[in-house]
């Protein structure tokens, strides 16, 4: 894995989730806000339209030191020189994947269940996606809610890093970084804020401080 | 161009067109009946399964000889190792297609007016595809038919060899010949045959010798 992939505040986004704004604009602001790293998820672009928002994102972020991660599509990452891949179970194999990049991207994989991650092979993968943790409406075919314990069975499994996703707010994030990830990811507490800056940078501090409930 | 490449039968397949039978035993036939390329089309399978399609059409065409293109997929076609990838006009740009795989695959391009046709780079592109030729119900957000003429004098702008595609039957197979396209495509003419191998026989008859109307 890239030594600089700050996992800390991960936000996925793509354009069905940005409430009508542009998703850079929503990432710009995020990011400005404590994002440290950003996923574009596109489900229903056309290829060409994914290239593009892709390559904007990469325009975006480079500069700021900021790694973008597409979910699913190589071949969007590939076209748009994006620094990593993140596959679900249903996408292609991780190991494809790596084979197919060799060591120019990070490689993610999302894990739903404990036997899952027991057969992440951190030869192939560099972070997992762990989720949900919370029941979530962003994703309406998400596995069954794993709650912070399940959460914690899978990190003490895991050989690699991980972040967390699923209905996590500034208010749960820090006991889900107790349970043991490396960082938290979100898609609609920072895309359908109103203020996408003040919800990560909420997000950030909640890393640290966590509030009474 | 690989000059193997022969387009003169040229068969675009995918799960949702084969009347529930498997893709690769309808594949099978056709080849047995005369196909001579082959295009697997998946627009709504997850990226495992269509990587595994492709794959398993990787290993029935290979040994025959015959080349296994993915539409508008390069990740899948680099993870299936097939021998090309075609694309739309909503696809990847040809531009990144050639410049991600180089020499090593065949590039298509679909082309669906003249001003598309005159700005095909014969440096990029491989083949075209030229569409629809005739109504056609398979493609539901196809562009206005071409017609014998409007196809006839796409041919004469390209600087590539083409396939026409679009309502062409065995009936009008050597009329679309001699419109200047090398090869004829079809999807449910020999898909949504009964007896796909005889379907093939007869297009590859049909642009022999035509039948009188």
């Amino acid at each position: 894995m890239s030594p600089s992939l700050d996992l800390s505040l991960y936000l996925v986004i793509g354009s069905d989730v940005t409430a009508g704004r542009r998703v850079d604009d929503v990432a710009r602001e995020a990011v400005a806000g404590g994002v440290t790293a950003v996923q574009l998820r596109e489900k229903h672009l056309p290829t060409r339209l994914f290239v593009e928002q892709a390559r904007t994102l990469v325009a975006l972020l480079r500069p700021l030191g900021i790694p973008l991660i597409v979910n699913d599509r190589l071949d969007v990452a590939l076209a748009a020189d994006a620094d990593g891949v993140h596959v679900g179970q249903d996408d292609m194999m991780a190991a494809d994947v790596r084979r197919l990049v060799g060591r120019r991207m990070v490689v993610g994989l999302s894990v739903t269940t404990l036997d899952e991650a027991k057969r992440v092979d951190a030869d192939i993968v560099d972070y997992v996606g762990i989720g949900p943790v919370f029941a979530t409406s962003t994703k309406l075919d998400a596995a069954r809610p794993l709650g912070l314990e399940g959460t914690a069975a899978i990190c003490r499994v895991l050989r690699v890093p991980a972040v967390a996703i699923g209905g996590i707010d500034a208010d749960t994030a820090a006991a889900i970084l107790a349970a043991g990830v490396q960082g938290i990811a979100v898609v609609s507490a920072i895309c359908s804020a109103v203020q996408p800056r003040e919800a990560a940078a909420g997000l950030a501090l909640g890393q640290k401080s966590p509030r009474p409930a």
